[in-house]
C-alpha cells in the first residue's frame, strides 16, 4: 500500500451532536471517538487522515473543492444534505478522486425521504446501516480501490 | 475474533456470468475468483464460508430459511431480484443473523428501477460500487458487528 | 353437500416457517397445524383435501394449472408473490373453479406494497385478516359456494 | 361458544337497495333476506344479532360509537363510504370489539378508486368477492375469534 | 312531447345560499328563482317538476333512490358532492331515468379537484358554466332525450 | 332576441366520419344532419348559422381567429384536438364571443385521457353525452346567454 | 376588546368521544371539559361563546352557513371531515368572519392522508398539536384579530 | 407560571426584510417590532425572551443545537427552509423543548410547495396565517405547554 | 441465407397451456402446433431451431445464459414475465445474437400493467398481436436481421 | 393468396429525411428505397401496394379515411404522432381492414415518451426494432393474416 | 462577424394574432413589427434574415427540413407547439446548425403546462421572458456562436 | 442609455471551479473571464457593473436583499441553488429590479431535476445553454428593459 497517500473524513449537519442524538438511529458513540478511530484505522494502513465537520452546506461545498489534488479519498457522511444537495452533488462530481457515501443508520429502514440520495450517482460507492463500522468498511473499499491504481 | 463462526456468501440470477458479461458494470473477475477470494478473506479472520449462486428465486428463499442457526451472516448480491422480490425480502426479515445486502456496481448511476431495493429495509447495511471490494467492505462489516456481539 | 368434491390448500414462499417467523404478524401455529385443521374441517363436510407449499413461483403456477378438472376449489395464500406474480395472476385466471385468496395477517395494515394484490381481480374472493381462521372462513365459504352450483 | 354474545351487523349506502340494483355485481336478494340469514345464523351458533342500515355518514358513525360496550363484533359493509370516509375509520379504530370490513361483490375485480379502502386498515379483517356468502364466511370467522378471547 | 312526465331537479351543499354566496362563481340569482325559472319552463313544456335540496349527502343519496318509477329524469347539481361522494354515484348508477350532472360555473376554470367528477360517468350527460341557464339547456336536452324514447 | 347575430358550428377531426363511425359511441346521425338542424333551430331563433369541418388542427385554429367580429358565439366539438391541442385553447382564449364545448358521447365515461379536455378552462361552458342533442342543448344555452347581453 | 361579540366552537365526527378514544393521540380530556374551559376563556375576555358538535357532515355546513351574521368568529375541529369535505370548505368560503381550524394532535406526525387539509386554504389560520390547548391558542388568536377590526 | 424560563424566538430567511416585503402576504410590521412585541409578552407571563434571525441555513441549525439545555421552548420561523431543509428537521428533532412552527401567512393559500413542511412532523405544533399574531399564539400555546410540566 | 444457423424459440409460463386458455386473447392453437409451425418454416429457410418452454423464471435465465454462442437468435415470448423479470432482462441483455420478444395478444389492448415491458428495451425487436402469425413474421425479421451480418 | 387485395404503406412526419437524419436510430436507406423494397414484396405476393407520406397530422387522417373500402391494409409508420395524436387513433378505430404500427428503431429504447404509443390499442398489431426490415415483417403479418379470412 | 450567412425566424400557432390577444402576457406589438425589428438588427450584423409564421404543425415541420444548408441559425417561437409536438422535436433534431427556442412571455409564470417544452432539450438554448427583447437577445446570442465557429 | 446604472452579477455555488469541472457542461471559460468580460460589455454600453460569488445560500439571499435600491438588474447564474433553494426565490421575489435566470449549458439536455427551476417564476427571464454567451445575451436583453422603463 501506497504510504502518505491523504484521506479526507468529512461529516455534514448535526453529526457534530452524535452520542447525545437519537442513539435508536445514531448509536452512543461521539464523532470525536469516529474521527479518532478511524485516524487511527487510516494510520495502521498508511493513510493520513484529515477529519471536518459543518453545518454549513457551502462550507462541504468548499471542502470539497479544496480536496482536488489534496486527499485522494473523501469519506463522506453528509447527513441531511444527502437527501436535498445538488450544490453537493456538484462538487462531488468534480472531484477526481475516490469518494464514499456513508451513514450510521440503515437509511432505508426510515422516513420515505431518506431512501433518495442526491450523492449517490456521483460518488464512487455507498455504504449504510452499520453505525461507526460503516466508516471502517469505507476505509477498507478506499484502501482496496487505492491500492489498484 | 470468534472463531467458527460461519458465513454464507449468496449470489443471485446472472452472476454466474460474472467475467463475460457487461464488464463496464461488473468487470471482468469470474464468481469464482470473488468467491476464492472472499473464503480466503473470512478464513484469514477465523471464519468458515460457505458459498451459493443460483438463478431460481424459491432456491435463494430455502437457502435463506435454512441459514437461520447455521451461518450468523450472509453477504448477499440478490441481482435483479433485489428490485423484484418480496419473497426473499420476507425470507430475509426472518433471519436472524446479520445480513448485507451487496451490488459490484453502484446501482444509482443505473437505470432508475435499480435505485429501490426491496431487500434494503430488512439487512443490516447496504454496500454498493466497490467491484468486487464490495464484497471485501462487507466482510469488513460483518466482522466488526459480529466482534461487538 | 356433494362427496368427494376435491379442495386444494396451496400455500406459497416462506409459509413452511410457520411458526418461527414474526408470530406479531402471522401467529405462532405451523403450516402442519392449519393443514391438519383445514382436511378435518373439510372432511367433517364431506370434502377431500390436497395441501401443497412452494417457494418456487413455477411450481406453484404447474400445481394451478393441473388444478383443472381435479380439485373444484383452491384456497391459496400465495405470500409475497400475491404482490409481485403475474404468471400466478394468469394460472388462476385460466382457472375454472372456485378460488379464494387468504392471508393470515391484515395485509392492509402493513407496508404499502402488501396493499396490492395483483391476483385478487382473478379470483372469486378474497379474505384477509383472521389469522389461521381465514382458512377457516373460505372453508366456509367455498362450501357456500359448491353447494349452490 | 359463550352465549348472548351480541353482534351487530351494519349496511351502508344503497344497500337497502339490494335485489332491485346492478344484479351482475350485488346478485337478487334482498337486504331483508341477507339479514334473516345472517341473524339465523348468528342465534344458531348462540349468539345475539342486531342488524341496522343507513345511507347517513353520521349516522353510520354514531351506530359504531354506541356499540363500543353493546356488540363484542361488527360485521360491517360500509359500501360506498369504504372508499371515502374517514370519520367510519376513526369510528372503527375507537371500537374494541371484533370487527369485520365485508363486501357483496369482488371489489378488485371493478373500478379502481373500489381497490382503495379507508377501513380495512383499522378491522380485523376483510371478506369480499361472495355475494351473500360474504356475510356467512364473516360470522364463520367472528366465532371462531370470539371463540378464542 | 309526451304529457304528466316528471323531472326531479336536484340541488346539494350549500346551493341553498345561491345568490349571497361568491357571486363571481355563482352569480346573484337565487336557487328559489332558479326552481321557479324551471318549473316554469318544463311546465310550458308539458312536465311535471319537482324541486329539493339538501345539505345532507344521506338524503339526496335517499331522494335518488326514490326517484326510480316516480321521476323519469332527474337535473341533479351535486355541489361539492360532486368531486367527493361514491355513495351518490351509486344511486344514480342505480337509477333507470335520464340523468344531468348540471354546474352553474365553469368548474374546470378552478380549482383541480373540482375537474374530477365522480359522478359524470354514470350520468346521461354533463353541463357546466352558463349559470342559471344550465338549467335550462339541461331542461332542453332533456326534453330531447324523453321525446327520442 | 337580437337578428342576424352569428353562430359558428365548427367541428374537429373524424367528426366528417359521423354515422359510420363507431355508432355505440356517436349514433348513426350524419354530420350534414346534424348541421341541418341546427342551422334550422338557430334560423327559428333569428339566427345566422355558419357550418365547417376539418380534420387539420391549423385550420380549425384560423377558423377561430377569423371569427373575432365576425360570429358572436361558437359551438366546438373539437373531437380528438380536445384533449392534445394548446394551439386551439390558446386560439379560443382570444377569442371574445360566447364559446361553447360540446360532445356527442360522454366523454367521461370512456378512455381516462379522454376525461381532460384543454378548451374548457377557456371556454364559456361545456355539454357532452347528449348525442347530437348535445348542439341542441348548446344553441339553447349560446341563446340564452347572447339574450342576456 | 369589544363586548358582546360571539365565537362558535364547531367540532365534527367522533369528537364526541374525546376522553375515551386513542388517548396517545387526543389526551384524556372530554369534549365537555374542553367547552366549559373555552367558554370560561372566552367570558374572561369579554366574548359570547356557543359550543357545538355533530357527526354529521350536512349539520355542520348548515351551522357554518347559520353563523354568518351569527358569530364573528368559528374555532372548528372538523375531525376527519378536515381531509374529506369539500361540501364544508364551501360553507367555510362563504362564511364572512375570523375562521379557525383547530386540531388536538399533531396531524402532520400521523398518517399521510392526515396531512392535507381541504378547509386550510379558505380558513384565517390553522393550529394544531397542543392538546386542548390548541383551542385556547386558536381563541387567542381570535382576540387580537377581532381586536384589530 | 415558572420564573426564569427561557424562549428562543428563531427567524429564518428573508424575514430580515419583514415590513418591506411582498404586505399582502406578510404585513406591514418590521421583524424587529414583532421581536419587541414578543419580548414583552413574554416578560408578562414570566418568561425570559432571546430572537435570533439567519439567512443561512447552518447559522439556523446550530442555534438549535445550542438551545438544547439553554432554551425550554422555540418559537421557529423558518420561512423557506419550512419546504427544503432536513437539516433543521434533524436538528429539531433531537431538540428537547417544546417547539413551534409559526408562519406569518396561512401557507395553504399559496404555492403548492409551501403546502408541505418538513418541520411539522418534528415539531410540538404548527400556528400559520393570523399574521404578527402567529407569535402571540404560540406564546400562548408554549405558556399553557410549559404549565403542565 | 447461411444454413445450420441455429434459433431458440423460447415459450414462458403458462404458455404450454395454449389452446385451452382465454382463446379470446390466445386463439385455439397449441403450444406444440405453433413450435411445430416455427420449425417447419425455419427448415424451409435454411435454420435449425429448437424450443423450450417452463414455467420457472430461473429456468428461462438458465436457458438464455446457454444460448450464446450455441443459437444465433432467440424468439422469445416471455408471457406475464415480460412485466416483472429484471433477471430475464439481464439474461437477455447478456446475449450476443438477435433477439425478438413476442407477444401472441395486442397486449396494448388488454390491462395497463401488460403495456409495460421489462425486456424490450435490451432485444433487438418486438411483435405483438398477430396470434401465431406473431413468431411467423418474428422469423421473418431475424431471417432479414442474420442475412444482412 | 387473394390477388389484387391492396395494402397502404403510410408513414407521417420526418419520414422523408430517411437516410439523412440520425442514423444511429433510422439507418441510412431512404424513404424511397423502404417504399421500393415494400412494393416489390406486396407484387411478388399478389399485393397492390400505394405509398404516401405526410408531415400533416389531417393529411394521414384523410387518408386513413379514405383507406375504408379501398385497401384491405395500412402498415403505419405514425413517426411522432404515434406518441401525440388522438386523431390519428380514432381514425385508426374506424378503419375495418387490417392495420400494423410499424417503426425502424426500438423505441423502448429511447426517451421515455416514445414508449407509450396511442395506436397500439387500436390497431391489429405492432412491430418495432427491426430497421426496413419492420416493414418486411410487418407485410409478412399482413399476408397471413388476409390469408386467413 | 461572417457575410451573408442566413437566420431563419420562424413563428408558430397564434402569433399572427400579436398585438390583438391577451397584452398582459404578449404586449402589443404586432409580429409584423417583431419581424422588421429582427432583419434591421440582423443586417446591421451582416445577416440574411428570413421570416416565417405558421399555425400548422405540418408546415412548421417542413419549413425546419428546409432550413438544412440554407439558414445558419432558426429562431423559433413554436407557441403552444412547444409544449404538445414530437414532429417538431424531431425535425429540430435532425437540423444541423443553431436553434434559439424563444418566448415573448416567461412561460414559468404561466400554467403548469407551459412549463414543459418538448424542443428545448434539442436547441442550442432557451430565451424567455423578455417581450420583444427575447427575439433580440437571441440574435445577440445566435450572432456570438456564430463567430465561435 | 441611462449613465450609472449598475448592474450585479451573481453567480452561485461551483461556479468559482469553472474552466476545471465538467467542460463538455460548462467549457473551459474561468469565472473571472467571464466576469471581466461581463464588465467591459456593460462598461461600453455605460453600464457599472459589480460581480460576486459564493458557495453559501445565505451569502447570496443576502447579496440580492442588499441590491434592492443599489443595483437596477441582476444577472443571476444560481448553480445548483437554482431547483432546491426556496430562500433565493423569496429573496428574488422581493427584489425591484430586473433580474435574469442563466445557465451555461442547456439545462434541459440533462439530468431531470435540473428542468425545474425554482427561481424562474419570479425573475423577469431566463436565458440557458449559450455557454458564456449566456450572460451576453443577458446583458443584452437587460440593456433593452432598462432603455424601455
Amino acid at each position: 500500500m501506497s504510504k502518505k497517500t491523504s484521506i479526507l473524513i468529512l461529516n455534514g449537519p448535526n453529526l457534530n451532536m452524535l452520542g447525545t442524538r437519537e442513539p435508536e438511529h445514531y448509536g452512543t458513540m461521539t464523532l470525536a471517538a469516529i474521527e479518532d478511530s478511524c485516524s487511527a484505522l487510516a494510520a495502521a494502513n498508511g493513510y493520513a487522515c484529515t477529519c471536518f465537520q459543518s453545518n454549513h452546506e457551502g462550507e462541504l461545498v468548499s471542502k470539497i473543492q479544496e480536496a482536488i489534488g489534496t486527499h485522494q479519498a473523501i469519506i463522506f457522511n453528509a447527513g441531511a444534505y444527502t437527501h436535498t444537495s445538488v450544490a453537493l452533488r456538484d462538487a462531488l462530481s468534480n472531484y477526481d478522486g475516490v469518494s464514499v457515501e456513508v451513514h450510521l443508520s440503515n437509511v432505508y429502514k426510515r422516513e420515505e425521504f431518506r431512501h433518495k440520495s442526491l450523492l449517490a450517482p456521483v460518488v464512487s460507492g455507498v455504504i449504510a446501516g452499520f453505525g461507526a463500522s460503516s466508516y471502517s468498511a469505507a476505509l477498507c473499499a478506499v484502501d482496496e480501490l487505492l491500492s489498484k491504481e
